[in-house]
């Protein structure tokens, strides 16, 4: 084990929407943003320059699969990627793990499994305050997703 | 003309930092953390999904070349990527265009130019709290960058 709470969470299928070859999809409890996920690499490299053109072209496929099976799921309009990594380097030795936070944005409400999601910032910089829901609402939006790749 | 604000941007070399066959790197003004760039796709493209291959694989040389230049140049120690195009949703026909914003963060003060550069949120998500600088020290900036290339 090298302690990193990336490779810790590669194990973890619970909340999976699917995986590539070497990108694993899973769905963020925080669901501000209808569709959050996070798209981790499948080996422990901590630097996007690092990445290699196989890897890289495989997230090609990811951000076009995933966008597009969230404007058919849910009618997303437009997305938010971003490789930031910073929380690791609160640790003595820093163990970053390169993954992409995907926020799908709307610019109309969204009625699903009795909840109503807004997107109040649409046109605008993605908010840090968080929404998280259940368990089963997070299982209930990744069937809905599957359903839409 | 298509109205689109990036196209525009990419005829200004002001604040070249270098390009490529197919990305434009721009030092921001925006300098809370020393050697925020802009890099820009050369054509007008509206979705991350709709890059080619080649695109994609040139930007990561870029993210190689930029963040080695960044290190040697200023001490950075890793780099915030960000693919977001929220604005281009505030007007009433959007005009996305890719581009990334790259930010390099420092657990360090970097005096430079006679300014003291501190990252105070290393280890945490970026401030969206901005600092511009002069045309003078974004020129001082760009060419202690070049030189690092």
């Amino acid at each position: 084990m090298n302690g990193c709470e990336s490779c810790k969470y590669l194990e973890n299928k619970s909340f999976l929407v699917y995986e590539t070859k070497y990108w694993k999809i899973d769905l963020s409890e925080k669901q501000r943003y209808l569709g959050r996920c996070y798209v981790t690499l499948k080996r422990h490299c901590g630097d996007l320059a690092e990445l290699k053109k196989e890897e890289l072209l495989d997230f090609l496929e990811v951000v076009r699969n995933l966008e597009s099976a969230l404007k058919k799921a849910f009618g997303a309009v437009m997305f938010n990627w971003t490789c930031l990594m910073n929380n690791a380097y609160q640790a003595k030795i820093p163990q970053p793990h390169v993954h992409w936070h995907f926020k799908p944005r709307y610019d109309k409400k969204v009625k699903f499994a009795g909840l109503v999601f807004e997107d109040l910032e649409f046109g605008h910089h993605y908010s840090r305050e968080e929404i998280k829901v259940s368990d089963i609402i997070q299982k209930k939006i990744i069937e809905k997703i599957k359903n839409n790749l």
